[in-house]
């Protein structure tokens, strides 16, 4: 009976895991996690602590116990593989519970380790209050934190995606929120456009940010709050911190098995997620991904890749031919009122990866002329200069998330913005004005990509959130 | 001073002129409408009604006077157009308030008669108490009536997208409602699967409705209510009767002065919105659209299309060349708690222009795991079957105005379900599971169109209302 072993088993790992099973019945599945949980949605982490009434154990999809009876996979939490031997397809386990060592051989091994948090080099990570946000044991103990603390002063140090998501969620629960970003901007990556209309937004929710500013360490207060995070702009009282600065992919396990990595420090994988090493595929956040707009591998870290990829690997390690079609890096979040989305290359990104890119600006309303509640949407398109290829989109406000999906599927179809332009977009009230604000978008697009290069409209840029350019 | 006339002043009318306008501002400009107001956004018609606080004027997005002053466009309500002397290019107009005919010349003329109400022949249309909703002036009237009428008894002829908007508006101004439809479905043209959903929605609140029936007279009823609907299961007593039966394209004017039409019935028109008559322009609900799934002119008059074909016709009336990009058949609106939104062809239609066709039916959840609030998304995708080109897509449920646009961008770039399947698109659980049902969709489909041809799913089309099927 071949073994197809599975190390990590949270998205890319049980996707992984469930595939090769259903994909070859006869095989035997074993998945080995590090970790207590498997098959969790880590992503839903936010929404759940912003609830003190829900178990953190809500956002787990299948239990061990449940994987092994309905799906027959064999699901060892706290089991660490310690190193991996590719020559003769051999793995060596501990068993965290009992500290036993064992060896395991496999006849197709699927790396899904997935990501860490970034540990910033801040003196005082490891204090009390002081929590990063990444595996279900992370969230778990933050929980229990907010449940025994009252709510007071929070300090989240880093304004990605999750630094914004948690700045609602501790806002809603009741707390003096203060962002400390080190870059110049809220959520970089975003075009400085929209990074404005989001921190409007933090704003209106009574969200203290600071950005361009370095923190020095977290320390203890010696009273209530308990803690202080110090910086060069000053020292920021904390009954809790949260650190959010980013991720980093867990290749150590790979990398001193021999398994070649990417340019971008994740493994290197083809489109059937296979690493270079006979036998052994990579998925997830470990991995990198084929970008289809830059025609190269990058590493963008996103539960939907983790998914498909697993999927992908699992089939594959089965015996399967499928094939990942490749990413073009659309993310999205929420964050109080407003969606924030984005897909394909911000414009700096663009312009180094050797585009004459331009990005042009616009404004438009979520909604029908003289619907009640409609709000304004933000677009940034960035796209070639003369050609008018569409390179990325990025928007904030109501209803954007689905919006930038029309974005991602013209990225897929490399399209113009002159075919943007002419799409046949839904129209009705309740959900868009006549022209909607995609397609007002490409057509401030196609007039900025026929202008000679005179430096762009980086002026328009600067000024979006101002008048409406339509 | 060249003269560029415009037939009609509502959606297609004043986009028209004032692209003209803008074009070639040297050009004089004249707009004749026969109804009192122009620019008004039809659209927005029910909306406006479900409030008794807004005047009906709010939906006007540029009156008259403003249009002279700001845009310079010599704009004449009720001036009605009696006939086109395409010859000698001129115009015989009659002035509605005193009744005094004129002759007008101009170098290129614009029809953009929009389209009418249809009447169905039924006794009794024209009593007190008893609506068309198409122009402003209809709106202004029940708008009138429901403010003198207490809520009482409401009868809906016709299930279609108007239909279904003032169910809602009645019902919420507190009216039972009964809605009669002549074919065998709510919304004609969805697939069953969606009218179902639709159904279900209305059944949730409180709405009547009752399929295959034969209205056969709109009757006095000599109490209160006033009115009765008299059909072939039973009379229905009403304080006000809607009929929305569908709309006719306006082209007895341009019948009459030898202007061809298409074989849909509606004024046939080139890219650049150029009928058969040199000089001679037809935007709007009044003239066909190119359909780029069919691969023919299709007649689908919806507001954007309209506001877009003026433009196109504003732009080509003042020397331009401009083209209109077609249309792929996309529509949307609102029903209580859902959307609703197709594009591209029903699975009748597609077999009908020839396609070896399939439909797949999938339900999949709006939003992430254990994120609160999620609801179904309901989705049908038509597709060819062997090659699996996407054909047609429609959806019912939470936010899926926007996910309809992906596919509408899917069918310009005349993608596979394949490619669908392969779409990078946004993944936050408060947008979107980590498979968007688009993806799912896809993937039910890609299945769906591989199967040799045994009659298709219609099984699982006819149970789209049980199980989960992802």
């Amino acid at each position: 009976m071949p073994r197809i072993v599975v190390i990590g088993g949270v998205a890319a790992g049980m996707s992984a895991a469930s595939q090769a099973k259903r994909r070859s019945p006869e095989s035997e599945v074993v998945v080995l996690e590090r970790g207590p949980f498997v098959s969790y949605g880590a992503c839903g982490m936010p929404y759940n602590l912003e609830d003190p009434s829900r178990p953190i154990e809500d956002l787990v999809v299948l239990t061990p116990e449940r994987a092994r009876t309905e799906r027959g996979i064999d699901v060892r939490t706290r089991h660490e593989v310690e190193s991996i031997e590719t020559g003769v397809r051999r793995l060596i386990v501990r068993d965290l519970a009992t500290e036993a060592r064992y060896t395991l051989s496999y006849d197709a091994l699927v790396i899904a380790t997935g990501a860490s948090a970034a540990k910033p080099a801040i003196p005082g990570l490891d204090r009390s209050g002081v929590f990063l946000l990444r595996e279900l044991t992370d969230g778990s103990a933050l929980k229990q934190h907010l449940a025994e603390t009252p709510a007071g002063q929070a300090v989240i140090v880093g304004a990605g995606y999750i630094g914004m998501e948690m700045a609602e969620v501790l806002r809603t629960r009741g707390f003096d929120v203060t962002v400390l970003e080190k870059l110049d901007q809220v959520v970089p990556g975003f075009e400085p456009a929209i990074a404005e209309a989001v921190l409007a937004e933090l704003g209106r929710h009574g969200v203290r940010v600071l950005t361009s500013v370095s923190v020095g360490a977290i320390e203890r207060a010696g009273g209530a709050p308990a803690l202080q995070v110090r910086t060069d702009r000053g020292a920021f009282p904390a009954d809790v911190v949260l650190v959010s600065t980013g991720v980093r992919p867990n290749v150590a396990l790979a990398r001193a098995a021999g398994i070649p990595l990417g340019a971008t420090g994740a493994i290197a994988v083809d489109a059937g997620m296979r690493t270079e090493v006979p036998g052994v595929f990579a998925a997830g956040d470990c991995a990198e991904a084929y970008h289809l707009v830059l025609g190269r591998p990058a590493y963008v870290p996103l539960g939907t890749t983790a998914n498909k990829q697993g999927k992908v690997a699992g089939a594959n390690a089965a015996g399967g031919d499928e094939r990942f079609g490749g990413i073009v890096g659309t993310a999205a979040f929420k964050v109080f009122g407003v969606e924030v989305g984005r897909t394909g290359l911000g414009l700096a990104e663009a312009r180094r990866a050797g585009w004459g890119a331009i990005a042009a600006a616009s404004q438009h309303s979520s909604r029908g002329h003289a619907y009640p509640g409609a709000r304004k949407i933000a677009t940034v398109l960035v796209a070639e200069r003369g050609t008018g290829r569409l390179l990325g989109a990025q928007m904030v406000g109501e209803a954007v998330a689905k919006r930038v999906d029309v974005f991602a599927t013209a990225l897929h179809g490399r399209m113009t913005v002159d075919e943007v332009e002419s799409l046949d977009l839904s129209y009705a009230p309740p959900f868009a004005p006549v022209y909607d604000p995609i397609l007002i978008a490409a057509t401030v697009a196609r007039k900025e990509v026929a202008r000679p290069d005179t430096g762009g409209n980086d002026q328009a840029l600067a000024a979006v959130g101002g008048a409406q350019r339509a």
